[in-house]
């Protein structure tokens, strides 16, 4: 069997993928992309994925992108379903929270904030009233994973995809709390949220996939 | 078996769930909220799904949210696969096919548009520079899934989860260009597309799941 993947650190949707590979123990042979580089644009990668964008991975030739997706199929390809493990109603529970972290915790709450403090032009001042309804938001999507985590993780002892698809976004929260006191968001983690984060970053591969360039 | 199905009319979400229990052949029962009424802020419905959004199912007790995870489980429910067939690469192909048409045509396509078009103040007029973006790429977009299709559908000769998700993006199309002639929608459709579009027009279900006040 042969897998490649193609990750580009900073990317949520690869980080995802990135530890979903690791936790199946699927063997595959990782291919950096620089974003600064703009390998993504290059005609190699777009000879393999039209869309040009991190994940994709390539398996006994068939090319593949769209994180969820390819949890999806990676956890077919695998020896075991341990990405959406349990019955057909465990499984609808974990597509269904990734689907809300997605549409309400991201998009609602982290991606406005991001928004604000990243993207306006030098000199143009964030609107606070759209800073602070995104940390609204966030803050009551926080609380809510928080009450649906079901032992150690979202679905039970073990992380699923459910897990993998929430972490890069708290990692974002974390990062942004850190880098921009002005966003509020540092201490914004509930107990249960930042154990559970702890618990992720504690995973024996999780290490090797952390982006480089947060370190410092 | 009891489902229930809890739809509104005009929400593209809810309609792809629709055209899917239609297809699977799978009996349920069908409660129409009123948006008008406010009916999916009423605690009837609050308590069902917090979140309070249509679509929704209950099967046998179990609620369940968000258009994709509930495409999913109808499925796993069904008696066959008919929403995501085949084999593990030609279901991530179709699981991939949604999710561009969520993050390409509709997020950068047609959603701008409509932001354009109905939701400015009074008096406000429409951003023709985001007007004509959205109107390019969302033609990019069509013929992208034009040249996606392998038969008479998306994945073949009958109609699969890519379909019943992709076909109410592009009734809105329709829609928006016979309501609006300053969208630039009327005739945009590819001829591939129109073709597929009335393929899923003719389908022995499709009449019933259409929206009665586009009738007008």
């Amino acid at each position: 069997m042969s897998l490649k993947f193609f990750h580009g650190h900073g990317s949520p949707y690869a980080w995802r993928v990135w530890l979903a590979l690791e936790h199946l123990g699927l063997p595959y042979e990782l291919t950096v992309l620089s974003f600064s580089d703009k390998d993504q644009m290059k005609p190699g990668f777009v000879a393999i994925n039209p869309r040009h964008q991190v994940p994709t991975i390539v398996h006994d030739g068939f090319a593949l992108w769209e994180s969820l997706p390819i949890l999806e199929y990676l956890d077919e390809i695998a020896p075991a379903r341990r990405l959406y493990p349990g019955s057909a109603q465990e499984r609808a529970r974990i597509r269904r929270l990734i689907r809300e972290e997605e549409n309400h915790l991201d998009d609602q709450g982290l991606t406005p904030i991001y928004q604000e403090l990243y993207t306006r032009g030098p000199g143009e001042q964030p609107d606070m009233a759209k800073l602070d309804a995104g940390r609204k938001k966030l803050a009551e999507e926080l609380d809510y994973f928080g009450s649906e985590l079901k032992g150690r993780f979202l679905a039970g002892d073990s992380p699923t995809a459910a897990d993998f698809a929430l972490y890069p976004e708290i990692a974002y929260v974390k990062r942004i709390g850190a880098k921009k006191p002005e966003s509020g968001l540092a201490g914004i983690l509930p107990p249960p949220i930042a154990e559970w984060a702890a618990r992720i970053e504690a995973l024996p591969y999780f290490d090797k996939t952390f982006p480089p360039h947060w370190r410092s």
